[in-house]
């Protein structure tokens, strides 16, 4: 299977960049909230794990022969943009970043996934067993916002009523 | 909460939109897929439920005293553009359009469960409802797609390594 050992290379790196796309997200978004303590807590939080993610990735990548790439295109950046563009612009933007980041999780999670399957089809037990402990953290994120937004929702709509009170970050 | 409403008004604004390009999407997934035929029977019958749940939110939007807008700047069109370009393009289109297509599942889920806290936080029981009725289908979209990524995964790599025959869709 050398096509197959190929696209694993190839998917590694997309999830490589799309960990470094996830760190200036995940900063860009911690440094601005203001009023939502436990959400810039987890975020922090993520932001350490997702460093340590980046290094395994680049251990996988290493080990089949590769050199991570910080310059490809990957669909990660494009819904970064899209983040950057409508939801810090926006008057909701909690809200947006919530969901956002909710969304970048579950493409993190789609990618492992599929990294999981072509390591076992390789038989590349090592690159297996990584993303599957890279797939737990970012389940682990993903439940966390998941459970979190009806909260952010409703304490933005809460504060949004409140006279001299800011509501968006 | 009349602050509530206007953005319940436009968030369900959002949903409709984003129902529009969903449905523009998986028609255009769908009539690529050539060697996938669980996955486009799948993709065939969410078009269905994306057309019902259209009518269902305009529905609601009608109900709150606005008019649905096709033409809104929605994270969802930023995202489909990037699976256009992105998926179409690539030699590994049936795995990126299946993790686009389970990204944005997850930003619909996002997008039903922040409408259905701000139907409560306003007291809106039958915009609640819908918003759950349609979230029920876009969970059980998601988890289908969910379970599928890695047997599509496994499918594309076996066909790309055989000669003759088509794998990227």
């Amino acid at each position: 299977m050398t096509e197959a050992r190929e696209h694993l290379l190839d998917w590694l790196r997309d999830a490589h960049a799309m960990e470094q796309q996830a760190e200036q997200m995940l900063k860009a978004q911690s440094s601005r909230i203001e009023n939502y303590p436990k959400l810039k807590a987890r975020i922090e939080q993520h932001i350490q794990e997702t460093l340590g993610q980046q290094q395994l990735l680049e251990g996988c990548i290493k080990r089949l022969g590769g050199s991570p790439s910080a310059v490809k295109d990957t669909m990660g950046k494009v819904m970064a943009m899209g983040q950057a563009v409508g939801g810090m612009m926006a008057s909701d933007e909690i809200v947006k970043g919530s969901m956002a980041s909710y969304v970048f999780e579950h493409m993190e999670i789609a990618s492992y996934r599929t990294l999981i399957a072509a390591a076992q089809a390789v038989g590349d037990i090592e690159t297996q067993r990584v993303c599957e402990q890279i797939l737990g953290q970012e389940e682990a994120m993903a439940k966390w916002l998941e459970e979190n937004l009806a909260e952010v929702t409703q304490q933005f709509l809460v504060r949004d009523e409140t006279p001299g009170v800011t509501a968006r970050k």
